[in-house]
C-alpha cells in the first residue's frame, strides 16, 4: 500500500502562519504566494480575520489583497467582528488528510485582565512597608490578599494606596471554628488561606522577603506580567523544545517538533526563580554561606509530562480555577520553623499539583520570572535542629512518581481525593506525618468545595 | 512502629560536602564543627584525601587539623596518593540507617584528556579554510576527523597545523565494498562514517556552516570545553532541578531535591544550541525570513528521563563508548537535500539515542554550548519541494514514546537491535521508509561490532 501523499511545505507554512496570525506584527516579509494563500484561502475560512489582522494584511500593500478587502470588507466586518480568543476550531488546511483531525480543539493564547488576578502575600513580617513599596509599581494594579501569620503578634504595617484584603488570626479562627476545619494556617502555610478566600481565576504569590529583581539589562522585572504571560500562553509538555518556551517572542518550535503538538496545552502553574539567595536547603546553604545566585537565565520552559520538580512556594503563580484545589497546607513537619528551608509544605503540594496537571493534560512552566530574595536566617543554626524534611523526600519522590490516577478523576478535586487515598494506603505506615497530610488533603477539598460552591469564581469585567 | 530517627542536618551537610569535596576551592567559610567532622571522620574514612584536598584543609589554618596532619601525613600520603577519580564507593555517613546503602556506587566528575576526544566534521563545503581558521583556537588541541560528502566533487581545502584524518569517497567506497554495507554516507550522513572510524571515547561534531559564537559578555565560547564539561559532570534525569545543571559553578541542587539522587548519572549526550540562524524547519524559517536567534540562555539542563527531544546534529557531543552505536545514518528521506531542514537523520537517531540513554540509565543534557550558525539556503525554495519529513514526525514521536526495552538489553548495541525490530514490526507498514531505516540500523550495528572488535577504543595516555 503506498502512503498518502504528504502535505506540501507550502501548506505547512501557511498552517503554521495561521496558528500564529494573531501574534504577527508585520507580514511584509512574507513571499507573495504565501501571503495570498494565507489571506484569501485560510484566514477568512478559519474565521481569524479580526480587525488587527485585517490591518496587518492591508499594511502589506499587496494589490490583490487590497482589492479583495475593498470588495468584501463590509461583509467580513459584519461576520467577523468579534474577538476570536479562547477555544476555536482548528481549520483543516490539508485537503486530503489532516494532521490534526477536523474536530481537534486547541488553546489560543489568552488575554488576562487585571481583575482576574489576586496577589496573595503571606505576611511573616509585621512591617510590610518596604516590601509593598518595592512592589508598588508591579502590584498596585491588582487586588491583593494579605494573610498575616497567626503566630505574629505585632500589628501589620501596610502602606496605603493598594486595593487590599487583610486576613488575620481572628478571621482565620472564625473560619476554622465555623467549618470545623482541622487545618493549620501558620507560618508559610497562612498563604493557603488566601488561596481559599480568593475568587479570582489566577493567583500570584511571592514571599515577603523578596523584592523585584533586575534582568540582565538592569531593568526591573515585572514578575506579575511575566507570570501572566507564562500562564496565558500554551505549555508544551509532550515533547521537549530545545529552544525553550516557543511562545516567547524571538523563538519558535525547533526542527523536528511535530506540527500536531504545536498548539500546546493550557499552562496551569508558573514556577518562578530567585536571584541573590537561592532556595537551597539548610545543609547546602550552610556549606556555602557566601554563595549567591547571580546567573540570570533568560528562559522559561515547560517541565515535561511525568517529570516531577521541587515546586518552591517562594515565587509562583497558578490558574486557581484549574488547579487551585491541589495547592494546600498538608505536610506539616514537627520541627517546622519560620524559615523556608525548615518547611516542606510547598514541595509536597507542588508534587501533587504536577501529578494533577499531568493527569488533566495541563502544563507546568519553570524559569522566568526572577525575584530578588533578601538575606535569610542562619542556616548553620537550622542545622542544629533534628529536621525530618530532607529525609522525607526519599519517600515522597518515589511515591509521587508511582501515582497513576483513574480516568474517572476529571477535576483537580477528584485527583486530590484519589491521591490522598493513596498517601494513606502506601505512606501512612512509613511515617504518621504522611497520614496526617492525607487527612488534611481531604479536609482541604471539603473546604474548597464548600467555599467555591457558595461563591464561584467571579468573572472579570 | 515509630520511624527511625532522622539524620541530623549536620550529618547531611557533611555528606553533601563530602560528595563535592573535590570541587571546593576554599573551605575557610565552613564553621569549625563542620570542618573538623568533615576532615577527621569523613574525608579520611571515605578515601577522598587527595593532595589537592589536603592542601584545602591545610589552608584553613585550623589548629586541630594541622596537628592531625602533622602526626599522620606520612601514613596518609602513602595510603591515599592516587587520584580518586572515576567510580568510588559511597561512604555511609548515616550511622544507623544510610540513605544510599553502603554499596551504592556513584559517578564522580571525570577529567577528560584531550587525547580522548575526536572532533568530527562533515564537509559539505569543499573550502574549509575559514571554518577551520575560526575554530583553530578551540579545535587544534584535539584530533580531528573530516569526512567529505561523497557527492562533493571539488578538492577539500584544509589549512595546515591540525592533527587531522580525512576520509573521502574513495575510503568510504572501499569500506562499503569490503563490508558489503548497505549504508549511505552522503550529505550530512557522511559524519557517521567519522563516528564509525573514531577510536576515541568522546566525539564532538559541529556542522561546517557554524563558527564559534560569543557569550553574553562578548567572549568567544569554547564549545569543545563546554561539551566536555557537560559530558564529564553528572546528569540528573530522575528529578528536575529548577536551578538547571547543579554541577555548574554558582549553582546547586534546590531545596527538596532528594540527597540520594544528588550523585546523578553519567551524561552520555550533550546537545548544544545555535545563535543567529536557529535550527528551524523550512516552513517556520520561510515564515520568518528575518528572524535571528539572539537570546543567549546561560543554562544547561538534563532532559528528564522518558521525555523525548528533537536532537539536532548541528552541534552535539557524546560518549562514543556508551552510546556510539545509537547515532547512525538510518532515516533517509526521498527528497533529502543538502540543507539541514531537508534532513531527518539526526532527529530519528536522536530519538533512538534518548530512548537508549533512558533505558541504560544515562543522562542527556541540552543547552550550552552555543555555536554561531551562518546563513542557510533559501527556505522558500525548499517549500516548493514535496517533503515528507514534517509529516513523518507525527508517526515517529508516538512510536519512540511507546518503546519499552527488555532488561536483557544491556548495551547500546542490544538496544538498537531491539528498537530496529520494533520499527520494522510497528512502523514498517506505515511507510516503506521506516522499514529501510530499520534495515540500516541492523546494518549499522553489524558494522559497529565488526569495526570495534578489530580495534577497541584506545585509552588516552
Amino acid at each position: 500500500m503506498s502512503p498518502p501523499p504528504p502535505p506540501s511545505l507550502l501548506s505547512l507554512a501557511i498552517h503554521s502562519a495561521l496558528l500564529n496570525i494573531s501574534r504577527f506584527s508585520d507580514l511584509s516579509s512574507l513571499p507573495d504566494p504565501v501571503l495570498l494563500e494565507l489571506f484569501e484561502q485560510k484566514t477568512l475560512r478559519a474565521g481569524k480575520l479580526t480587525e488587527k489582522v485585517l490591518k496587518l494584511f492591508m499594511a502589506t500593500g499587496n494589490d490583490e489583497i487590497l482589492l479583495f478587502i475593498e470588495k468584501n470588507i463590509q461583509l467580513i466586518g459584519a461576520q467577523r467582528s468579534s474577538n476570536y480568543i479562547g477555544r476555536v476550531r482548528c481549520c483543516c488546511v490539508f485537503e486530503r488528510e489532516c494532521l490534526f483531525g477536523p474536530e481537534r480543539e486547541y488553546k489560543m493564547s489568552y488575554t488576562v485582565k487585571d481583575g482576574e488576578v489576586d496577589i496573595v502575600i503571606a505576611a511573616l513580617h509585621s512591617d510590610l512597608t518596604s516590601f509593598m513599596e518595592e512592589w508598588r509599581p508591579i502590584f498596585s494594579r491588582f487586588h491583593i490578599i494579605i494573610v498575616k501569620d497567626p503566630d505574629l503578634t505585632d500589628n501589620l504595617k501596610i502602606p496605603s494606596g493598594f486595593n487590599v484584603n487583610v486576613y488575620t488570626k481572628s478571621e482565620i479562627d472564625r473560619f476554622v471554628a465555623s467549618t470545623g476545619a482541622k487545618l493549620h494556617f501558620s507560618g508559610y502555610s497562612c498563604r493557603y488561606f488566601g488561596y481559599l478566600m480568593s475568587r479570582k481565576k489566577y493567583i500570584i504569590s511571592v514571599d515577603d522577603d523578596c523584592v523585584p529583581a533586575r534582568d540582565d539589562k538592569d531593568l526591573v522585572i515585572d514578575a506579575a506580567a511575566q507570570h501572566i504571560t507564562n500562564l496565558s500562553t500554551p505549555a508544551t509538555p509532550f515533547f521537549f523544545n530545545t529552544l525553550y518556551d516557543p511562545f516567547r517572542p524571538g523563538t519558535d518550535f525547533v526542527r523536528g517538533y511535530p506540527f500536531s503538538l504545536r498548539n500546546g496545552v493550557t499552562c496551569a502553574l508558573s514556577c518562578g526563580l530567585w536571584l541573590n539567595l537561592a532556595d537551597f536547603d539548610a545543609p547546602t546553604q550552610s556549606l556555602k554561606p557566601n554563595a549567591r545566585s547571580s546567573r540570570y537565565v533568560d528562559a522559561v520552559l515547560t517541565v515535561p509530562t511525568q517529570a516531577l520538580l521541587p515546586v518552591s512556594g517562594v515565587n509562583i503563580a497558578f490558574d486557581r480555577d484549574l488547579i487551585g484545589p491541589s495547592l494546600f497546607p498538608a505536610l506539616r513537619l514537627a520541627g517546622e520553623g519560620k524559615l523556608r528551608w525548615e518547611t516542606m509544605e510547598d514541595i509536597w503540594c507542588g508534587m501533587c499539583a504536577k501529578v494533577v496537571c499531568d493527569h488533566l493534560g495541563h502544563g507546568v512552566k519553570s524559569g522566568l520570572p526572577y525575584v530578588w530574595r533578601k538575606e535569610g536566617g542562619d542556616a548553620v543554626e537550622s542545622l542544629r535542629k533534628e529536621w525530618e524534611g530532607v529525609k522525607l523526600m526519599e519517600e515522597v519522590l518515589p511515591f509521587f512518581q508511582s501515582v497513576r490516577l483513574p480516568r474517572s478523576a476529571v477535576t483537580a478535586e477528584d485527583c486530590v481525593l484519589e491521591i490522598a487515598g493513596m498517601v494513606k494506603e502506601r505512606l501512612g505506615s512509613v511515617n504518621p506525618m504522611f497520614g496526617s497530610a492525607a487527612d488534611r488533603m481531604l479536609e482541604w477539598i471539603r473546604l474548597w468545595k464548600a467555599v467555591t460552591s457558595e461563591s464561584p469564581t467571579s468573572k472579570a469585567v
